[in-house]
């Protein structure tokens, strides 16, 4: 029987090559539905070609303007919204969420998922950041399981297989270390949005890419990680591995270290999270190591790039704080990428922002989102400042 | 309850470091017996120590030695011969045997053991080189487990974990090179025996050093892959990882690829075996990725060192080849180790025998013991012959 599927955020980078994967895995998968805020036309396409049943896009104006690019007579059912989100989720027929709408827009979906017993295939990051001992202990209860699509966390679940947890010892995560590991200090005071956005080693989003740099990704990974897997932030380390064959290791109490290698590319995780618990031969690239020649690793620098020590200080701090971090990060990157504050200036202002943040613990999903908001207009009013 | 262990080939390098493993762990094991063929003055030390109930060396002369050397109220008994060795292995209360004599003597024990039904630790290469598919289907048809030592073995179970077997695409076997490795084709003449033993990363004993020198070490562990795993041999690769860290991978059918790393330090690989299927933590060294810097891979030279497709040749021949393979490679390293003949003749001696062997498909034990013979005696003249 096939896998009945529905693809949150088909429109962008993960969601496409969920895609991908489907149609180059027909025989296991049926898509029932898809989203994609308001990007119609490559909505339009994916609707003919794949053929769901239902589409949710931003609002009531872009439904209709979805609907007349499409035939009358095509059987498709047109939601929008978060109600519409929820609706698509929480279908009695579907077996797999993949979850890969960015932001912190992904919350409600995920959470509603959980909450009606789905299955669910996670790429979007900052559900897990902000909400993660919630989204997991609910998940947990109801025997489900949420899979990383991320290639770090995904490697730490094909890494763990079926070892309990007391087994394990620590979390490696690799970096690449993004676009300007290698600037000095100096140097990073004047780098500019291209140069920033220039990742050695995969194409992505703007978002994520300055994240890379910034080492805000990592930051935010390892608080990711510390929920997807229930371990204390101070045994997730952070590795710098340029390369980038290794997503990330896991290092057992006996001295094991086991790694996860692959390619550069996303279909191998989203695929392995899609077919999950089974693994699916494919036609993607295989690495080869001679081929490579060699893997190489460093320390992260502290120093240089400080959104990662802040990143570690949040999720230590708990409760609203890892929605606080991310918010004000959001607002800031965005805010470099519009030339209104330098790269430098990303760290400053999270702090900033987190400094002035009373934390709420054992939050509620409003709570999060109520520091969620907090922070944004926090932030936003000292890029201002900052300009 | 304490697991019930008798250790074959305590006096050597895997036996002596089982030891060790054994009083680290003192609250999970019960050594029930150990052998030692010639080594008495060891062997005491270690009934002294450990407090085994049956020691076993070679002959009725060994055994008045040993018994001679000990306090008569120490309540030991003491056998011999390979008649001894059987009856060490299925006593009734056994939980695990570790099997760590070297060469062709551990076939028999290997073999009775898994006819009495026991768990084994198998480190003993041999057995599993020249008899590997009988022992697998025995143990397979008691649902018994056989559990590597050998490090790269280990590290290819530990890889494998609970995935199916028509998971796995491939196997990776890692190598050192060995201590010839850089050496150009005309300098591999004039090698002696003390650079042949001088291995980068291992200490270990002197047959082995060579083995690993002339790459058939290697060869012998694809035949030994072949059976653990049941993968055909055109499906077992050889990198060469001079670091060593990486002490081998299986990549799966999906794209992904699972390396096990730890420190050269065998105590892991052989704890892991002695407590599987739990990990139990210990204080022995962990690799430190950013010290070690970087993981370097090439491809072997098939043509430096042919001993590697020897054995490639030997296992897809089946058969008695594998022993014949085995047993020349034995008495040519000697006389090099003897400085009867040069390291570059190792291979052409064991091609020779095995160009006049006639294959045995389907062997017994005793026809794969008449092969072992046999070819032994082919080599012994051609060494002779050379010298």
């Amino acid at each position: 029987m096939k896998k009945k599927i529905v693809i949150l955020g088909s429109t962008g980078s993960v969601g496409k090559q969920a895609l991908t994967v489907l149609s180059d895995q027909e025989k296991l998968f049926e898509l029932v539905g898809i989203s994609g805020w308001e990007d119609t036309n490559l909505l339009q396409e994916q609707i003919l070609k794949y053929k769901p049943k239902i589409a949710v896009v931003k609002n009531e104006y872009f439904a209709k303007k979805l609907k007349n690019s499409l035939n009358k007579n095509l059987n498709i059912k047109i939601m929008w919204g978060i109600r519409g989100l929820i609706e698509l989720v929480t279908l009695g027929e579907i077996d797999l969420v993949i979850m890969a709408i960015t932001g912190i827009a992904s919350l409600i979906p995920t959470y509603e998922a959980i909450k009606n017993n789905k299955n669910i295939a996670l790429a979007s990051k900052e559900a897990m950041v902000v909400a993660g001992e919630i989204l997991m202990s609910e998940a947990k209860s109801r025997n489900l399981k949420i899979i990383p699509v991320d290639s770090e966390h995904n490697a730490i679940f094909q890494c763990i297989g079926n070892e309990p947890k007391e087994n394990i010892a620590k979390i490696i995560l690799t970096a690449s270390g993004g676009s300007l590991y290698h600037l000095t200090e100096s140097t990073l005071n004047k780098v500019t949005v291209e140069e920033a956005l220039n990742h050695p080693n995969w194409d992505m989003g703007k978002k994520i890419s300055i994240d890379s740099a910034t080492l805000m990704n990592k930051g935010l990974e390892v608080i990711e990680a510390r929920w997807f897997f229930d371990i204390p932030a101070d045994r997730i380390d952070v590795v710098i591995h340029p390369q980038s064959y290794i997503h990330s290791m896991v290092q057992f109490i006996d001295g094991t270290i086991q790694a996860q290698m692959s390619e550069h590319d996303m279909k191998l995780p989203i695929q392995h999270a899609m077919t999950y618990p089974k693994r699916i031969r494919n036609n993607y690239p295989v690495i080869d190591l001679v081929k490579i020649k060699q893997l190489t690793f460093k320390n992260p620098n502290f120093k240089k790039f400080p959104c990662l020590k802040l990143a570690y200080k949040a999720v230590e701090m708990g409760g609203t704080m890892p929605a606080v971090l991310n918010a004000a990060n959001e607002i800031a990157v965005n805010a470099f990428l519009n030339e209104k504050i330098k790269i430098i200036e990303i760290p400053s202002i999270i702090q900033a922002v987190m400094k002035s943040h009373k934390i709420k613990t054992n939050p509620l999903i409003s709570d999060i989102l109520d520091a969620d908001y907090w922070a944004r207009q926090e932030a936003l009013s000292l890029c201002i400042k900052s300009k």
